[in-house]
């Protein structure tokens, strides 16, 4: 039937939103906004866009107007009444009230900063900088933006039965990979997909594919829209930003080597339970554990987001062996470049002698490999990073030297501090 | 564009729900629910159903299958995890925690108690026992499954584009009346259609049209599920269950003279401000105000719900005059049988020497009067009313002796103890 209304409207649109909430985010970024705003509301961040894909030219495949239109849009954002009422009155992780009442009214009344664009050699040279609880909430949607802009910019170009072709095929794939997960005992696998979707409505659709599909094998998304919309949990406790800005701030040497443990201090302090998982990878995952303080060997889990997943795995085991724990009470969260034959793999290596859990993110809410002519919608490694705190250079190492960023004299700096030697490369995928 | 998956799973329906949510109900109902939770949870009460329009003959109409798969539907609902979310953390008249934990924790256990359905002279008689808190709960779902399943089964007999037209038509008549009333000054309306409705997908349509065409005029829904997704006020306080029970429950005449006072004392106990609106109408409004304690004289203000509308009115200002209230201050919201003409005479009217605000029902989400032959979706007076209680029947007087109800011998008694004469009979509509 034909709704001349909705015709009239549609065509009047000025432009289709691609972020439409301020909770269209990951729920990590909320819990670590919280912990900035109490711990470091003053600290003066720049984040930035990096586009580790150098061959992907996104300012030829993604018009300039409408991304400042999009990143405009967002700028117009604010909680809505119904977003605040959940973020006040849900259970998060077994807790009500994980909020604080003055967080909220900051966040009640937050419209995220300025963003500084320029165009350099086919790429966008995107920059925000201000009060890094702010500034923060970038991250997600501005990656977000991008990554559906290249969608868009690909399927504009498809024809009706194309596209509907398109979708039939992708939702095959990912049902096929649905199957293929609902086999594996004691799977436990929570959406991580928000930053590097192929759209939101593709990622909604994922994530009820997966309620539907995997049952209680799926534990819930880290996007606090979907998760509010779907009735599921809302997923993520930390990630490398915190050790990276408090590493920045480090007045010496001595206090650089403290910095990453003093990030999990003041996160004991407001965390319990399944909130304590350990990020070790900032600044090598091996350094990290010798010379952690002990107390941290009573948190519940560490999560690996880089290097080898089954090395860092063992690696994991013999710490909290060495530590008196028994790691078959310890959790390990698998979340770097996933697909399901690894996670298949991982949960048959490791299941008994640890608690397994999965964030699954660009290879389930972005695989369309395959699905078009020259791979035009493969997903790519785009990031978005804080690269400075009050005028100083952030450094991450991480386990893969391909993921380290920050000035050369800098990242020789940590090394030494953090006692990092030989790393071993892997190819980024997403 | 044809998605062969959602037509086959549409095929394999086996019935389409009216009503999906427990929340789908007015919001008195729960604040009403948890009153009697708190003071009289173990009244045992029998609702029924009560068909003023005789001539409409339910079971003729109405497929005895299709009431009862309806029925056994909102038998298997209970508080979802969202709607539980918001009951606690949504702000209500200002006010947050309106719901105490030991009611939200007894609605989320709740199921709806078992229904009694007979058939005589081609209509349903149905009825509900049991435990006052939850057999309450029944009367708002149980007239919106009737009144649904009368419109679908004249719809059915309908072409598809004749549908298409009856809901143009029946949107440009609501259109209409909202662009008459978007120029009365300082109008404040609310939806009170949720019982008698069309059905639900309607009236969300009339709330959004009224969200859009009214701003500020429109205050609210007291459909608690559409306030939720649409993220606007719940609106309501109580009605005349409460004193029609306590004085059933009454065990003598002077306590059944004090019986509808009382239930305004437990009231006061638990709400302030907007929700302490007097209801004077369930024996009488000119004696209910001629004899209450001057305590009640301090409430917010009166609703009107029977009677002629401007009586009911100029008796409440008389009376908070003679109280020494300024009645200019207090708020009078008239409820019953209200169309768009009747709205804007009484606001003309009492505007300035009353707080007015309207509660527009039947005729705002079921005015499909003219649309099709016959008049057979014109609505009609269905109710569902408490009819006794711990064995004892119940009695509504009313200020129109149509509404009245109850046995003959029972209504003689209530009229000599609260000194109701000569009435005025008004025709009822809806």
């Amino acid at each position: 039937m034909i709704d001349i209304a909705s015709r009239v409207y549609n065509h009047n649109w000025k432009i289709d939103p691609i972020v439409r909430s301020l909770i269209d985010t990951d729920f990590y970024k909320l819990l670590m906004a919280q912990s900035v705003f109490l711990n470091k509301p003053k600290t003066q961040v720049t984040f930035s866009l990096i586009n580790r894909a150098r061959h992907i030219p996104l300012a030829k495949l993604i018009d300039e107007r409408e991304l400042r239109d999009q990143l405009d849009h967002i700028r117009t954002l604010s909680l809505s009444r119904g977003e605040s009422t959940w973020l006040r009155g849900n259970m998060f992780y077994g807790k009500r009230s994980m909020f604080r009442a003055e967080f909220l009214e900051w966040f009640e009344n937050l419209r995220l900063p300025p963003y500084h664009l320029e165009v350099k050699d086919d790429q966008y040279e995107l920059t925000f900088e201000g009060d890094w609880p702010a500034v923060m909430l970038w991250e997600v949607p501005a990656l977000a933006v991008l990554m559906e802009l290249r969608s868009r910019a690909v399927l504009k170009n498809m024809g009706r039965f194309e596209l509907q072709v398109l979708y039939a095929r992708a939702m095959t794939k990912l049902w096929e990979k649905v199957e293929r997960l609902r086999k594996v005992d004691d799977l436990l696998l929570a959406d991580f997909g928000t930053r590097r979707r192929h759209s939101y409505l593709w990622q909604d659709w994922c994530v009820q594919a997966m309620m539907e599909g995997l049952g209680k094998k799926f534990v819930g998304t880290s996007n606090c829209l979907i998760a509010m919309r779907r009735e599921v949990e809302a997923i993520g406790t930390n990630a490398h930003e915190l050790p990276m800005v408090y590493s920045a701030l480090a007045k010496s040497d001595k206090e650089l080597a403290e910095a990453p443990y003093q990030v999990l201090k003041d996160w004991q302090d407001e965390h319990d339970g399944n909130l304590r998982i350990i990020l070790p990878d900032t600044y090598g995952t091996q350094g990290f554990l010798e010379r952690a303080p002990n107390w941290l060997s009573s948190w519940t889990g560490i999560r690996i987001d880089s290097g080898d997943p089954v090395k860092g795995a063992e690696a994991a085991i013999s710490w909290w062996k060495s530590c008196g724990e028994d790691p078959s009470k310890k959790r390990v969260i698998f979340s770097d470049g996933l697909d399901e034959d690894m996670i298949a793999h991982l949960q048959s290596k490791f299941r008994g002698r640890v608690r397994c859990s999965f964030g699954w993110g660009t290879m389930l809410t972005n695989d369309f490999r395959g699905l078009v002519p020259d791979d035009a919608l493969a997903p790519f490694s785009l990031v978005c990073k804080a690269i400075s705190a009050d005028g100083k250079p952030t450094v991450k190492l991480s386990d893969n030297p391909n993921k380290a960023m920050g000035p050369s004299s800098e990242i020789e700096r940590y090394k030494r501090v953090f006692g990092v030697g030989e790393q071993v490369s892997q190819q980024i995928i997403v």
